[in-house]
């Protein structure tokens, strides 16, 4: 596996960072377009605040771990202070969206806005230790803590009482977040939320029977048999599981690992598209017709967050289903996501494989899954 | 055009009204079963009130039109009693969805829930006409009229004040429900309200440089140069169009009916796909890439609803561009959608053609489209 370090480690350096460096900046009002075009020209100017926080993010870990590289500083800097200045209702929450002047369009009924603007302000803080950014952190991270029972407030449409069921998404976020923050939570809060998140994922979400992950489950783990609760994101249920051997690293825990390997893997024979290649973003776990219409697109996020999770798996473990895997999966994306002729990747494929939005940023894409997959790839192989 | 009368007709008396009669009922507990797969086996029992309602209304208009068929009122009056029991919070705003019981799932934030049952309502109170049907339709109605200028109430998730923006769907599906409601409005009343719906319709979100009507406007009508106001529904212009077609037979405005017609035909030329034919569910005005991932697919109610348009549109004008269109989407429709071996009508394809999901109802699609769509190109033809 080692052949590929030099593949990952140039094409983040010397394609994907200089893609964003030159086009998303906004040089008037701060902060970053994502909505890039194949060429890079931006097509739509609106801020969308997960992405903010994950440019930020990106470009932090870079300065501080790849190079004291001054632009990327400034990188980082130029999101940081927009998303300081805009990011906020007056409660600290972080609104969904803003306009490029940084006028909140979108209300807070996203608590991952907040989940990535605190990994973003803990990230920042690394490389300019500023109380403030730990404050910024910090507090928003109290706050997600706060909304954890009820993430989208008063959005919440669910009717209270009839089928209360609980996110996958809440948990796995928390188990990355944790980590991305333990130089400012300190080790004895990161022990015990860890060994909760842990429990949450592993136990509650983990379905013993069928060995998958399900994005919604009854409260004590139980499945519904609904179309929420039938739902499963393969891609979602393989990243958690990178974040789990993280935190098998973390803690030494090597069932925890096993586990996590052997999860990740069952999820991707389950996921992966047999007659096309490539893994569904969407399937129903007892294999009815799923609700969303994207079911069997192929996303160039799940491919990979799964690349991270099976060089990981391989590193820790030897598993020869990881290197296997990996090679098939390292085929497809590389074939299918990689734009021969301009810089950046896809993000949109159809079950064919065939490119369905010529877009490399836009609502949902942005600097984040493309340069931070290949940065955990590439530095998961330096180790071996 | 003429020709095709019989088909239309046997398909809905033959194929598609046999099929829900026989899958769709829930002798236990009221209602209908809509998640219903390719051979009719129900395989999700959740009732969501839009497809509840309009389900109510389809049986109702048959059995008023069609002929007095008493298995047919009996399954109107098998969803009216589930709605009216089930359907309303306590100040009769309609859930989105409510479990096999009838007990509430989602919050009442969608008032197309309230639109479709005002239309079953309405339509249940002309085959048997007792004063409490006429009273809860029209006790919608004037909800949903009072819920107008923030139809998502506390769910709006827009920050006020930044980009406001106001939505094609209500004054669109107003411009049926007028007409639907005439015998319980009144004609002055319908009068009044259609007026101004049409003017809704015509001037604000029809855009005069493109000919083409946009999904979102800003309050005067212009265009706002974002996502949500770049975003073209082929299918859901085309449908208003016949709607506009109705109201202009209504007022004896041949103004309105041509002005209806050409935007019609133009929505067509714009939405059709010439590679593989079928239109497109979404596409962005500018033509940068649309948001919705689906936005390639063709779906069976975007088919139907510009049938129904081009049969209407012909009718009324004799246009050879809508005899030639019609014999175009004709073929494409019945080549694609219908099943050549189970009953009913495929919702979902892909952009080339194939079949997505193999559904025949699910939480969107229930008994309306394809049977409205048979029976309103019937009727038209009839008329030739």
């Amino acid at each position: 596996m080692k052949k590929y370090l030099d593949l990952y480690k140039n094409e983040l350096l010397d394609n994907i960072i200089p893609f964003w460096m030159e086009h998303s900046k906004d040089q008037t009002y701060g902060g970053y377009f994502t909505c890039l075009d194949r060429e890079g020209k931006v097509y739509d100017r609106d801020k969308f605040v997960w992405l903010q926080a994950r440019q930020v993010w990106m470009f932090a870990r870079l300065y501080d771990t790849v190079e004291k590289h001054p632009d990327w500083l400034e990188m980082a800097g130029l999101g940081l202070s927009f998303l300081k200045k805009n990011g906020m209702d007056k409660e600290g929450n972080f609104f969904f969206s803003l306009n490029q002047k940084g006028h909140p369009l979108v209300q807070p009924y996203n608590i991952f806005s907040d989940c990535f603007a605190a990994m973003a302000f803990a990230a920042y803080y690394k490389i300019d230790p500023r109380e403030e950014y730990a404050k910024l952190a910090l507090n928003t991270f109290e706050n997600i803590l706060r909304r954890r029972e009820n993430p989208k407030g008063k959005y919440n449409k669910t009717y209270p009482g009839t089928r209360n069921l609980k996110s996958f998404a809440l948990p796995m976020i928390l188990s990355n977040l944790t980590l991305e923050m333990e130089h400012l939570l300190g080790d004895e809060r990161v022990d015990e939320m860890a060994s909760e998140v842990i429990r949450e994922v592993m136990d509650v979400f983990y379905q013993k029977e069928s060995g998958l992950i399900l994005e919604n489950v009854f409260e004590d783990g139980s499945f519904s048999d609904s179309f929420e609760g039938r739902l499963s994101s393969p891609g979602h249920a393989i990243e958690a599981m990178w974040f789990m051997l993280d935190l098998s690293h973390r803690f030494g825990d090597v069932d925890l690992r096993d586990k996590a390997v052997a999860c990740g893997l069952k999820t991707l024979e389950y996921g992966w598209d047999e007659t096309y290649g490539g893994i569904y973003y969407f399937l129903d776990s007892k294999g009815y017709p799923p609700e969303k219409l994207e079911w069997n697109q192929k996303l160039w996020w799940v491919h990979l967050e799964t690349l991270v999770f099976l060089a990981k798996g391989y590193a820790m473990t030897g598993n020869q289903q990881c290197l296997h895997w990996f090679e098939k999966v390292h085929d497809y994306t590389w074939n299918h996501f990689k734009d021969p002729d301009y810089p950046e990747w896809f993000g949109y494929l159809d079950r064919y494989g065939k490119v369905q939005l010529p877009l490399k940023g836009g609502k949902w894409k942005g600097c984040f899954h493309v340069p931070r997959g290949l940065f955990q790839v590439w530095k998961t192989l330096e180790k071996l």
